[in-house]
């Protein structure tokens, strides 16, 4: 199977695992709309896709990592909702689509995001693995979501617009905001395989830090290079913005340059898994060589 | 000790866990102070206290509660910097003092509400009970914070503005929007008590179910008979904001009658525990008593 039929065999799995799981009823079912609209908002699903792609790196079974697959991605896409709220980015289109305040309302958008926080710490707490794997997995999600990881790096964000960073800095920033939780989905495929040795797990998390940090100079690549219709947001926006990104501190050779070296990087750690790595460095190629 | 030095003695211990717990470092100290401004803002703890009363209740140990306390009063404080929000109630006062997003921004304060509901999560998973204990007590707290409970009672809530409402109607609001929160932590008490009687659970939920619904009608009241001051919000603004109320329901002599009996079932439950529920009754004294 190519690295994209793979990666289009996860996606559609954890589409399906997501419809089935958010079908149970409220007395509220515009939010429990709103939710589902902020999840099945045509996104890669790149966080599911690697914490299937490490279970199954690490001889887990598949359907050991579709809690860990849904509960990130819930964690994923309310953050995403509540970025695109007009107090924070402000955005009124993703991927094409109105954002979730504008086809729902702000208050709406508000509480689907945090309805799907709590639905993701639910959903690992009720899952049918071992309770210390359970508890693994909410304690990997909840660190790199919380005020050290993700939300750090939003904040972080938030107050730098317009200012310029050191490359310390920027890469600081890129840790938490997408860095942690590529982290741990790398992180939960790891725990959903219970048999994989300990040692992978510090490979594992140098792999991580490699793409991760190869998926944000690879964005900023794109909003230059890229285009309109295939980003589904206005191409050159994080410019005119005056956002910090890696082309603005590298030039856009430099930034092309790092991309290489992190994907070089990327690549060789999945080598030494051996042959059983080979999903893992089609996957570092995806990120690097995608044109949205 | 009376049942004020109880509480005093609970809200100061619970107080003391989280700002220790609290204290970890971050890239973001703007944020971190936005979550303790968010949670050290003058509240009566009254989740947490439920969850001590109930450990020792079922002669658990103390310091296996701190965790559901401090994870409990993360969520309440989370959900009250959001619904201060302009696009959710627009309060510009809690308890007297600048809300969040008026002593910090809508960005920090949409963003500390995130990390603080994180952090409850994280705490609860790395606690020192055992396993499917820690599991139990993210269970309960996750589905009572989530789409149907606390979040879909502020959806319905927010709804429902400026419209009637049946008796129906507005007590499955309350008990999702306060109720669930109330019965979680009488849930976690519990659970923080591993030799307590899986009996127990059922009239310890009848219990949250009458004192939870009494803490809301006795709000209701308040807001009619209470003091702007002692309040630390203004005297009528439910009534100015045309909020569904149980004295706009049941008139305001109605209302009263209706917390008298809520009361006495939550009494008579309390003493079915013997000589040891005197606290629990004493507590539902309290919140029908209280002029704040």
């Amino acid at each position: 199977m190519s690295i994209q039929q793979l990666i289009r065999t996860y996606q559609k799995r954890v589409d399906q695992q997501l419809q089935a799981k958010l079908s149970h009823s409220s007395i509220e079912p515009t939010l429990q709309e709103a939710m589902r609209y902020g999840l099945f908002n045509g996104g890669k699903r790149v966080r599911p896709v690697l914490v299937y792609l490490v279970n199954q790196l690490l001889d887990g079974r598949l359907e050991d990592a579709d809690d860990a697959a849904c509960a990130i991605e819930c964690i994923h896409s309310y953050s995403l909702v509540h970025d695109d709220l007009p107090a924070m980015d402000d955005d009124d289109l993703r991927r094409g689509k109105p954002t979730c305040h504008i086809a729902f309302d702000e208050a709406t958008a508000i509480l689907a995001g945090d309805g799907l926080q709590s639905y993701a710490f639910e959903l690992l707490s009720q899952s049918a693995l071992a309770p210390q794997t359970r508890l693994d997995l909410i304690r990997t999600l909840a660190q790199a979501a919380g005020d050290r990881g993700m939300v750090a790096g939003q904040a972080f964000d938030l107050r730098h617009v317009g200012q310029s960073l050191t490359l310390e800095q920027l890469e600081a920033m890129h840790n938490r905001k997408t860095g942690a939780l590529i982290n741990a989905a790398i992180e939960m495929g790891y725990y959903s395989a219970p048999a994989a040795s300990p040692d992978s797990l510090a490979a594992l998390r140098r792999f991580g830090d490699a793409i991760g940090l190869a998926f944000q100079v690879k964005d900023d690549i794109l909003d230059i290079e890229g285009d309109t219709e295939t980003l589904g947001k206005p191409q050159g926006s994080d410019l005119e913005q005056n956002k910090p990104t890696y082309p603005a501190l590298l030039g856009l050779t430099g930034a092309k340059e790092k991309l290489a070296e992190l994907h070089q990087e990327a690549r060789s750690i999945a080598q030494s898994f051996g042959p059983k790595g080979s999903d893992l460095a089609l996957l570092a190629d995806y990120i690097v060589n995608r044109d949205h």
